[in-house]
Parts: structure tokens; C-alpha cells; sequence
């Protein structure tokens, strides 16, 4: 039976990047054990917020058994949960002094959903006869792989590439090249401007004054600033340096409870205009019904008293700063100074985004080799989409790859000494 | 900030009945408790089910708090959790002899998510330049309320009417009208047949010569018969006749733990050739990485054990068919024999399908009417979609309740006395 399918199905049932990234990720987590998973964006074990949340579940079970069975046995709106909303519309109110309500907040089934319902209900063709179809900006890739297949229309995303900074023998930093996005702004008829903030997959942070710049060229277009803040503040806060959150009327913040240790739930948080929210709301009905609502009930209370905060700022921050900055000095171990490596700036996230200039084969063909030696990364290309045609030939794109810290320190040495082997054998 | 929207956001987030609904029953459950809440399709609370949930949840913290560790923070493959997979696979072939292995079956993000994959999927705008669009087949409306909207395309649904059998005074009984479907079959491009047996809303099953009948027209067409099984067999067997159930390589069967009681969970479950199930994992991984992984790590036990067959054989099929007859017993007192009504013979699922010849208004005004008085239902309207518009003027489409008997008892008296006195004030 070989049956043809509709110009969605053969869009998004596509091989994509993310695809083969969450089925080596779930295959290593549940069938391969021995591999060595530096691929995906899994949190770390941390056992203190391990112990959190069973017993937190324990607690339910024990002391609030009604909550259990309310929380198991009924619908959601669409939306999310009420209570949740408003904990949340509050916690950032105070945090911030953003003026919120829980009008101002939907729940998706995590945060990828959340964007894959944001770029097609913006970009894509228009809703009016006779106007072009919008686009998303990209203004700076390599940007998440998640993206790349999830504009139902062709040619979703244009993208800018960045300027470089090269910093010592062995680090880089990349800047929103604001001559292109300009330009980008001029060329195309763009439907919102996107950039994850911590930057899966580089670490990268935009400044403030990247994110102002970019808010001002938002608001101007008439279009708004989508900042995916999964890795972000104020939970689960894995940032290395001082930055300021933003958001307002014409911004459109995701968050996440996955890299809080909660990715088997599903849940991700949207804070935007209240037009936004409601049809978000109405998305997830039509698609889903309602959220699952086990992650809200879940980190409900610490929403609520403000310890969200804490434990993201005392326990999971600290946590990840250790992680990179060990990874970052078992990268300098297992390359040592007979190969030319270098490595962006590490300012959040729970990724090395290594960069081998005059790299001897793709990065594709690099992340074959070390998974036949049961290392697990994910090839740089993945993370370049949106390109203009000239930049088909760019080294760059192919000399990456982007590698997780979120591992145990054996796992992180082993898998870097491999790779290190690897390339000397090129 | 009135920012215009891509032509999929227009239709998706249009106004529906399923978010009206889905706003309504989250509202009813946590805002509003007064509510008599008897329009969504929530299960019942069933205290020895409630109870199993617990105890196998406190079962895994005390026993396994690492398979709780896992079940939160780790990704699972895009297709589902492989053990679970395995189980529902091994469960269905040793209850019905089908030819499963985990490699046809999928998770998705309950049985909603499922079917607005399978119809995208399928119909809509062709591949291929100048094919023509592929529509879905609903050989017999009313059909549920939550596929109306679930099309990206325009106008992705072809209808039939139903032959009705009046049955004594007050019962009457859809039936197939294959005429009508065999030249839906030649005039349209049809892409998937699809029903939901029992029918939601109706609480119909189509017979087993009905679906055999299906089965070879859209064999003989090359395309797939999609069964929505949600309340059916061999869980949560919400089923009151007996039927053989349905499963071949050309059919698609959707299933949900949402009647077992864990709506929350969001769990659906869907077993169709490896094809379809590989192009279900690939859209699960571009929409939303992984599905949440804490229904299936709940009933896992069950499943593998056969349990869940004997849960829902002894325990939830005998609870609804109770509510069942209670209901219909509760109907005749509150409406009598002043007023004309009759209600679909009840062979499957939660609901009265209320008919009311001749109703004064239209069940949408009844709808309102009856809201402020604190009962919620919902109108027949939304299940009639996707007819020809010669079909407009029929009445019965406006004559018609989905009423929910799945609430206590004392509610669903209240609640059916309160519609016959609205309806002789008409």
C-alpha cells in the first residue's frame, strides 16, 4: 500500500533533523543505554529537583488525593489551567513588572508546539486574496532545528547570517548582522521576527541591546518579536550571563517546565498579547482539546510562592554553569592544539557549539561516524535553514556541531575524547 | 495591535463549536462547579478507577521512584514509549488475532491530535500539481463536533445524511445510506473514509455488516477506512451490543485512555500500517518533539497484563450502561408525553442524542436558554457539517441535543427536568 499524501503530509512527514534528533534520543534514553547522549536538548539528572517533584507527587497522593483525581480525570480549557494561568501571569508581574493577566498566557503541549502553532497562524499564505506570503525572520542562524520543518507552506523562514567574532585561538562569537536583517525586512513581506534566547544550538545570548534593536524593527513593521525563551528566565534560568528579560504588547514569549526536569510532560507556556492567547486557545481546541495538565499541577505551588525563582536561580543555574564550564575544559583536553577548534562563547543553554574550521568532511558525515562509536551529536547543517541560495557553498555551515553538556562528567569526557579521536583520523 | 493572520490562522482559529464546548466543560470544572455539566465528553468519576490510578501512581514512587525519574525528564521517541508500543500491540493481537508488532502502533497527544494529523495528512490540497484536492468521507452525520474544524483545507469534509429509523414512540435509529456514499465516492476525489463507532454523538454503532461494507468501498477505492474507537473495544468498551471490532492493514484505528478516565493525561493511540505509523512519529516530532509520557507509563501494567480488558469489561462498561438506562428512564419522566421527542437508541458512549420534531427554536437558542439555567449541553448544529448545501433547510439538523449522562445521577435528573421545562415554555 503505497498511498499519496497531501501537500501537508509529504511537507511534514518529510525526514527532517529534529525527527532523526528525537528518535536517536529517545532510542539511547530507552533501547541503547550505553549510548553516549550528547545529542539532544534532555536535562540533566539533578537529584535535588528529582526529589522535588516526587515529592511534590507524593504530597498530592498523600494530602490532596481529590487534586489527583481532578487532575487525572478532567478536560482543561483549551487555554490551560486557570489557576496555573494566573500563578504565572502574576510570578512574572512581580518578577518583571510586566503587566499581565491570565488573559495574557496560553499552555501548548511544550513549547515546540507553541512555535509550530506561532509560525503557521503568522507566516505562510495570507488569509486575503491577492497579498504575498508572509515570512518568518531569522535574524541570525544557525538558529533550532526544531524550526526547520514546521512552516506548513514551502520556504517558511529567511534567515540572516551572522557576523563572527573570533575571540583567542579557540572561541567565537556570533552578532545579529542588522544590515541583513534589514535588508531581509525590505525584500520579503515578514510576518514576525524569531530568535531563541538562550540560542539553541550556540549558547548564544543576544544583548539587551540586540533584543531593542530587534523589538524597535518589530514594532515598526507592524509585526511581532517571537523570543523563545525555553533555556531563559526567570525559569529555568541556565544563563551564564546578566541580561534582561523582555517582553510587551507586540513581543511573544514561550517558556518551557522541560529544562526545569519536566520534558515528559509536555509543557510549554506562551505569554503575549490577549488576541494571541485567544487564538492559541482556539488552536489547541481545534487540535487537541485541552493541554494535559499534570506539569501545571505539578509546579503550581512553587509558581506561586516565588521558589520557581530560586531553585532556577540557587539549584538548576549553577548546576548547568559547572556542566559547561567542565565541558568546556574537557573540549580543550580532548582537541589539545593539533586540530584548529574553536567554540562559541557559552552564556546559556546545555550546549557546546564546536566549530572546526577546514573541517575534512561534513559535519552529517562526523556525527555518522561517532554514533557507529556510540557518540551521539547533532550535525551543524541542521541548524542553517532559511539561507539565500548564495550561501549554499558557505564552509561554515558545515564545519559544526552542536554537542549537550548535560550528561554525567565520564559520559562528556568520554564522548569528547572520541570526537577528538575521530578528527584526528580524518 | 489587530495583526492579520495567515489563511491557516483565519480558518483554525475561527470561532468553534469545539472550543465553545471545550471552554464550557473547563469553565464547568473550575470555575463555575455549579454548572450541571452535561455538554462535554468528560468521564465519570468511577471511585474504583480513581483508586487504581492512585494506587498505581503511589505503586511507582515507592517501588520504582527511578521509572518516575525517567517518566519526567527524559524524551520519549516520537512515536511513543517503545515498552508501551509493545504492549498495545501484544494486547490487541492476542485479543483480536490482528498481525500487530510495535511498529504499527503510535501516541499521540490524545485521540484529537490523532485525527487532525490523519485528515491533513490525507486530504487537503494534493501533492502532486494538478491533482485535485482530497476530501474525507463521513458516510454518516451527525458526526463528532471536534473534526469540523480539524481541516487546514476549505471545505475538507463529504457528508452523507443517514437513512433514520423511527422506532415506537419515542426511539429511532441512523443507519448507512450507502447509495448516498457510493455517489459522494464518484463525485468527489475522496481521500479517507472515516467514522467514530459507538458514533459520538449519537451513541450509534455502526453494524458490523456497516463497517464491512465500508471497509471493502474503500479498499476497492485505495484509500483508508479510519475508525474512531475512542469508546470502543477492547477498552475503555464503552459498548452496550455486541460488535466484532474492525482492524486491517488498510484501516486506521484511533484509540484514547481520555474514557478510561485520564483525559488529563492527554494519551491517544492510533494502529495503522507501519506507513501511516511512521508518518504519524515524523509529524509528532516536527509539531511538538515527543509526546507526554505519563498515561502510558500509568496503564503500562494493565495492558501488558490484560487487566485493562477485565477494568473495562467489568468495571467501566457496566458503570455506563446504568447511566445509560438511568438516563433514558430520566428522560421519560422529565419530558413525558406532552411534548414529542425521541432519543437514538443507545448502543455506545456517554450521551442521550436528544430529537425534538418540530422544536420552536433552534437547539443553539435551547443551548443558551438552558446555559442560564445552569445546564450545559450541547447543540445538534455542530455535528451536522460537511452536508450538501441543499441540506441546509432540513430540520431535523436543528432539532437535536448531545446531552452527557455521565455526571451524578441527581445532576442529570436536575439537569433533564430543567430541559422539558424549557422546552414547554417554547
Amino acid at each position: 500500500m503505497d498511498r499519496s499524501l497531501s501537500a501537508f503530509g509529504e511537507k511534514l512527514c518529510a525526514h527532517s533533523g529534529i525527527l532523526e534528533l528525537m528518535d536517536d534520543l529517545g532510542n539511547a534514553m530507552t533501547t541503547h543505554p550505553q549510548m553516549r547522549m550528547m545529542g539532544g536538548g534532555n536535562p540533566a539528572a539533578i537529584p535535588e529537583v528529582q526529589e522535588l517533584w516526587r515529592s511534590r507527587l507524593r504530597d498530592l497522593l498523600d494530602n490532596a488525593p481529590d487534586t489527583i483525581d481532578r487532575m487525572l480525570l478532567n478536560y482543561d480549557p483549551p487555554q490551560g489551567n486557570p489557576e496555573f494561568l494566573e500563578a504565572v501571569a502574576s510570578c512574572l508581574s512581580k518578577a518583571y513588572g510586566w503587566k499581565l493577566s491570565a488573559r495574557n498566557v496560553a499552555i501548548t503541549s511544550g513549547g515546540q508546539t507553541a512555535l509550530f502553532f506561532l509560525f503557521n497562524i503568522l507566516g505562510g499564505p495570507a488569509a486575503q486574496a491577492g497579498q504575498s506570503q508572509g515570512k518568518i525572520l531569522l535574524p541570525l542562524v544557525p538558529e533550532y532545528i526544531g524550526y526547520a520543518n514546521q512552516g506548513i507552506a514551502h520556504e517558511m523562514f529567511v534567515a540572516c547570517p551572522p557576523v563572527i567574532e573570533e575571540i583567542g585561538d579557540h572561541d567565537f562569537k556570533y552578532h545579529v548582522d542588522f544590515d541583513a536583517v534589514e535588508a531581509a525586512l525590505k525584500a520579503h513581506t515578514v510576518a514576525a521576527i524569531c530568535v531563541s534566547r538562550p540560542t539553541n544550538p550556540t549558547g548564544n545570548v543576544l544583548t539587551d541591546g540586540e533584543i531593542s534593536r530587534l523589538s524597535v524593527l518589530a514594532a515598526d513593521h507592524g509585526i511581532p518579536l517571537i523570543i523563545d525563551n525555553a533555556y531563559g528566565a526567570p525559569f529555568p534560568n541556565v544563563l551564564f550571563v546578566e541580561t534582561t528579560p523582555h517582553w510587551d504588547d507586540n513581543t511573544i514569549l514561550t517558556m518551557s517546565l522541560s529544562k526545569l526536569g519536566l520534558p515528559g510532560t509536555r509543557t510549554g507556556i506562551v505569554v503575549a498579547s490577549e488576541q494571541t492567547i485567544r487564538q492559541l486557545a482556539s488552536l489547541t481546541a481545534v487540535t487537541g482539546l485541552a493541554n494535559n495538565n499534570i506539569g501545571q499541577r505539578l509546579v503550581l505551588p512553587l509558581v506561586r510562592s516565588g521558589e520557581i525563582l530560586s531553585l532556577s536561580t540557587s539549584v538548576i543555574q549553577p548546576f548547568y554553569r559547572e556542566k559547561s564550564d567542565t565541558a568546556r575544559q574537557l573540549l580543550e583536553e580532548a582537541l589539545g592544539n593539533d586540530i584548529p577548534w574553536k567554540v562559541h562563547v557559552r552564556e546559556g543553554a546545555f550546549f557546546l557549539w564546536l566549530w572546526i574550521p577546514g573541517l575534512k568532511c561534513s559535519s552529517r558525515e562526523l556525527y555518522e561516524r561517532l554514533k557507529k562509536r556510540d557518540v551521539l551529536v547533532v550535525p551543524g547543517e541542521y541548524f542553517f535553514f532559511g539561507l539565500d541560495k548564495g550561501r549554499d557553498t558557505w564552509p561554515h555551515r558545515h564545519e559544526c556541531l552542536r554537542i549537550t553538556f548535560s550528561q554525567p562528567e565520564n559520559v562528556v569526557r568520554e564522548g569528547l575524547q572520541i570526537i577528538g579521536d575521530e578528527l584526528r583520523r580524518l
